[in-house]
């Protein structure tokens, strides 16, 4: 028999026998590794511990602590959920689309014919059959076979005949047997089925198959698989918090918003509650903008081609945009994917003095971008989007006073909304490639400089991240975590120095000269109304500040017919003192009222019988207490009010 | 010579020679009518006083009291323009367009080469050349020619060559000739130059020839003309007083807002000024409209096509349409074009009750709608509109209720702006033509038998306008003046019966069935934010009232560096306040700063000196008064928010 060499990561070379396994590769080294590999690569392609090797070349072992893995394993996962499913007379005749692993476990798309499809109540029963096969312990292992052979292997599985059909007339075809089942797969697999030992379904949901609204919608079942018992168990605690905070789900409850294919992909439609959040936060925003001196706009949505060409939008961002819209008559209007260059309209609008700056422009500007339909989330991936956006021109040597005003202004609405956990970004160009930025090395060590003297001036901690520039300049972006565990940039504050080029915009100097550059910051403080009500839901859990919830106060008179009257007008002194305040007049008991106003997360319920009408009182208890306190009805408007107003008035200091 | 017979308006017949001209039958009828005849028409078609009848017919004769006669006489003055130009040096090669009467006045289009342009500054002299012609009272005569003579006469003159050329081939071609003059023309002229003797030029705009954008861009040279001198001169007060009020005018003095085809046609621009105006209209109307029960929402400016499909916007409305934008995953989007849809998508959204009826959806809801360039007019007319946009969904007993609780909201919200100049118009469909109308005779009845009978209850005055009814049903339309003289719908109250067929809505009644229809009212209050502001613009005369005002009070101290700081202490309290106020630091004479505060029409000027800063007092003018008053300062606060608050607030009653 003929000997291959393997060499190995620490550059090692070893020979074998040819058709030697990975198993075997790993034993020779040390027993404790064969227990612990998964899986091997060799020149890179994966090798299952059981199958041969058959040439020379670079060799690897993918271990259990190895990230690559527990990937393996949920891949791994995905291909025991199908053999289980197969196995179960309701999905005897179940197709198969695709079953890859995924950042945070695994999915299988399956369709089993309209009318009978796979449900979270199948789960007990396909889990179950999941572990009798891991009992049964199959080796699993891959081989390679013509397209002959795989188009006759799989030929009732019409998704999968349609893949192999797409493959090129050069790609190899490889398939994974573990018993009576066969995958079409490029391997990756861990040894047997019976190292896939804590595993769980979590989820399924309809999906397009291959991503694309004109085919079947498949049913994508979800699951998670672990090496341990404990990861397992931690990894659904952090998914049951995760559902519990997760904004679609407390959107849905609430009453906040929903999206839909008949309205649009990634267009969703704010409801009366998420609307009045939105509209909160818009106000607020707004008059903390006017209060720092910000001027604010209204400019169109839809533009002229052409300024994206200027800008450079249209060569560097254009899979982001939307198509052009040929108006007919030569020009061509497109929906804005930025709103600089309508600021810096506004700017050109006049010939502008060195007294005019800085020069802050401000508006709520909505603007349109392209997203995959996959990547598509609620309200925070979108397609439109309404952005607390500021475009601040100024003269060069007022950028660091300029910064550290945003900075202030952006740190007292965070403490104004209660956003604790965060930190600042510095975020820089990568030194290894400058090529991917604007060309001014000067330019980039100054303005770099100043972002980290300004934070030191302000003592303020942060990070260095080179990479994470924009094209034309350094910024600061303010990082939160998010309720999936993630960071996300709620803020950024952005130097730019190229538009001003590009737009050759210009002032005059104290010297009379026009032919002054400013320089110009882009800073979007609250990011845009989608994501950041989001984030707020995320954070709050739908238990809303009192100035942000959609309702304030709900009254619950003990009985309807007796004590309306007297709720009723408690809810119009509460009304006209601009308080959101509701009376509930179902019939229903009392205590469900009260459950109810909870559920929702009403800030304030009131329970109001004979004796509160009585004595002009109300029986107030606050969301998530279980004590009530009885007060005069014009105490608890003030202290209601006061609640409001500890939220809603622009931070004078800022 | 052969005989021919007239027949006259109430029918009387009479006999003539072939040949007789038109002021020779009137002068058969009496001296005075030939003299104040100005043309007259044979079988419907112009036949000049001067030319020959050449056969039986129709006769008429238009006088200097018809509404025609005017029209001829500003046709024939724009044949004299075009004539004094020719004969004028600087305009000798000019080559003309098309020059007819219009609505006010004439107008004729030039081209004269590019660099040497008409302007306002040769109006004088066209003028004099004008007034020349005239005491030449050259006949008028006009006669038909073959194409090929008028392919020569016009030689020289492309766009008329290019108006011969289109012309059908068994079309017959007329000219006009005064004097050394010839016009390409189908008649109806007045008999000599004499005639046109009060006549004014106006001014002169650039215009696609043919109103093609892909054409040359010509020179249009507006004039007017009047049979006496005191019509003219009401026309010429008429127009200035117009040009006044023009919101083009006045939003370019004021800052207000700004057209640029740069950033694109029909997409104004709105800077700060105008900008505030808006805001405060929007929260205004919002404030009010959920103190009256409607639910505000947010919904996407862009839709899936089908929704536009289904609503049968997409069949009736397409040409006002934008261009659907192709997705690439089989999905077609479309700015919204109407706001309806979105609102029924969140009636859908759950299930719907008797319960919930009224049903009232409410948003500022951008909408964009494709209008040729042409027509594009600053404000007023645009391709992107913010439209405070109401959709009721109704029980239809609640029809007639809900109808007037509407219209006394809008009225009270016109209470509030001071607009006083309006009626009200109750649009039926066309007896005539029912077929243009969704087909339902009964609910055409019965509903505009409903919308009579709530006026009549109200006890107010209306006008009933067959014909003017949307395709879906009839409505209320509350019709302004406008600044230039014209009507135009400023409110809307339509019911709609179809479109909850069309998207099948409906809700459970008392009865337990959820088959029940309910009826839509589509209503707007103020109407889009866009041409509101232009009415108001209009209405006020860029003087706002203090609420909406950009400014409200300009601070303006005796000299900067002494009174500055009074001055900016005052500026901060009202700030506080919530009002707009502003330190005027410039250096200039306080009576240039004074001047300039009455310019911008800022609602209150203070002057701040010795006397000011030591008493803790103020010296205010009011706009447009020459008194000035001395107040406290706490108290010219106090009175300023009594000033603000006149306006508002909701009205409680409505």
């Amino acid at each position: 028999m003929a000997e291959i060499t393997l060499t190995f990561p620490d550059g090692a070379k070893k020979s074998f026998e040819e058709g030697v396994k990975p198993i075997e590769v790993a034993a020779s080294i040390a027993k404790s590794l064969a227990k612990k590999s998964v899986s091997a690569k060799v020149n890179g392609a994966y090798v299952g511990m059981n199958d041969a090797i058959t040439a020379s070349g670079d060799f690897e072992l993918i271990t259990k602590s190895d990230e690559e893995g527990l990937k393996l394993l949920n891949h791994s996962a995905s291909h025991l959920l199908a053999q289980a499913m197969r196995r179960l007379p309701k999905f005897a005749n179940v197709h198969f689309g695709v079953g890859p692993a995924i950042e945070n476990g695994f999915y299988y798309d399956t369709d089993n014919g309209a009318g009978n499809q796979v449900s979270v109540e199948d789960f007990a029963e396909i889990e179950a059959m999941m572990k009798k096969i891991v009992k049964e312990d199959l080796p699993i292992l891959s081989h390679e076979i013509s397209r002959e052979e795989a188009l006759e292997t799989f030929k009732d599985d019409p998704y999968k005949v349609e893949l192999i059909n797409d493959l090129p007339a050069d790609e190899k075809i490889s398939v994974a047997v573990q018993g009576e089942h066969v995958e079409l797969d490029r391997g990756g697999l861990v040894p047997s089925t019976g190292w896939i030992k804590h595993f769980k379904l979590v989820s399924v949901a309809g999906s397009y198959w291959r991503g694309n609204s004109d085919n079947n919608v498949m049913q994508r079942v979800y699951g998670t698989a672990w090496w341990t018992a404990e990861d397992l168990e931690a990894d659904l605690t952090r998914r049951a918090e995760m559902k519990e905070r997760d904004h679609r789900n407390i959107g849905r409850d609430l009453d906040l918003f929903f999206t839909s294919q008949k309205v649009g992909s990634g267009l969703p439609v704010w409801l009366p509650n998420g609307a009045t959040i939105r509209r909160q936060v818009e106000r607020y925003i707004v008059d903390k903008e006017l209060a720092n001196d910000y001027l604010h706009v209204y400019t169109p949505v839809l533009s002229n081609l052409n300024m994206y060409k200027t800008s450079g939008h249209w060569d560097h961002y254009r899979e982001d945009m939307f198509p052009p819209m040929d108006m007919g008559d030569g020009e061509f209007l497109e929906l804005r994917p930025m709103n600089c260059p309508s600021h810096i309209s506004v700017y050109q609008h006049k010939p502008r003095s060195y007294r005019d700056l800085p020069l802050r422009i401000a508006e709520l500007g909505m603007m349109h971008r392209y997203e995959k339909s996959g990547a598509l989330t609620g309200l925070s991936r979108v397609r439109e989007m309404t952005l607390n956006d500021g475009h601040t021109f100024v003269a060069p040597d007022q950028l660091e006073e300029e910064f550290k005003s945003i900075l202030k202004m952006t740190m007292g609405v965070y403490k104004d909304f209660d956003i604790t956990d965060y930190r600042f970004r510095l975020s820089y160009r990568d030194p290894e490639n400058t090529a991917k930025y604007f060309d001014d090395d000067e330019m980039w060590e100054k303005s770099q400089a100043q972002l980290k003297r300004a934070m030191d001036d302000m003592g303020l901690d942060y990070f260095e991240a080179p990479g994470e520039a924009a094209f034309y300049g350094p910024k600061l972006d303010i990082q939160t975590k998010t309720a999936l565990g993630g960071e996300e940039t709620l803020s950024t504050i952005q130097l730019d120095f190229l538009l001003p080029e590009r737009f050759d915009l210009t002032y005059v100097g104290e010297d009379g000269q026009d032919n002054h550059r400013p320089v110009m910051l882009h800073r979007g403080i609250v990011g845009t109304m989608e994501r950041f009500t989001a984030y707020l839901i995320e954070i709050y859990k739908g238990a809303f500040p009192t100035w942000l919830a959609p309702l304030q106060v709900q009254i619950i008179p003990v009985n309807a017919e007796a004590h309306g009257p007297y709720a009723k007008k408690i809810q119009k002194e509460l009304a006209e003192a601009g308080l959101r305040a509701n009376v509930d007049t179902r019939s229903a008991k009392m205590g469900y009222l009260i459950r109810d106003a909870q559920t929702k997360k009403t800030p304030y319920t009131l329970v109001l019988g004979d004796q509160e009408a009585d004595n002009g009182t109300v029986t107030v208890r606050r969301y998530g207490e279980q004590e009530t306190t009885s007060m005069a009805a014009a105490d608890f408007k003030q202290m209601v009010l006061d609640d409001v107003a500890r939220y809603s008035r622009p931070d004078e200091e800022a």
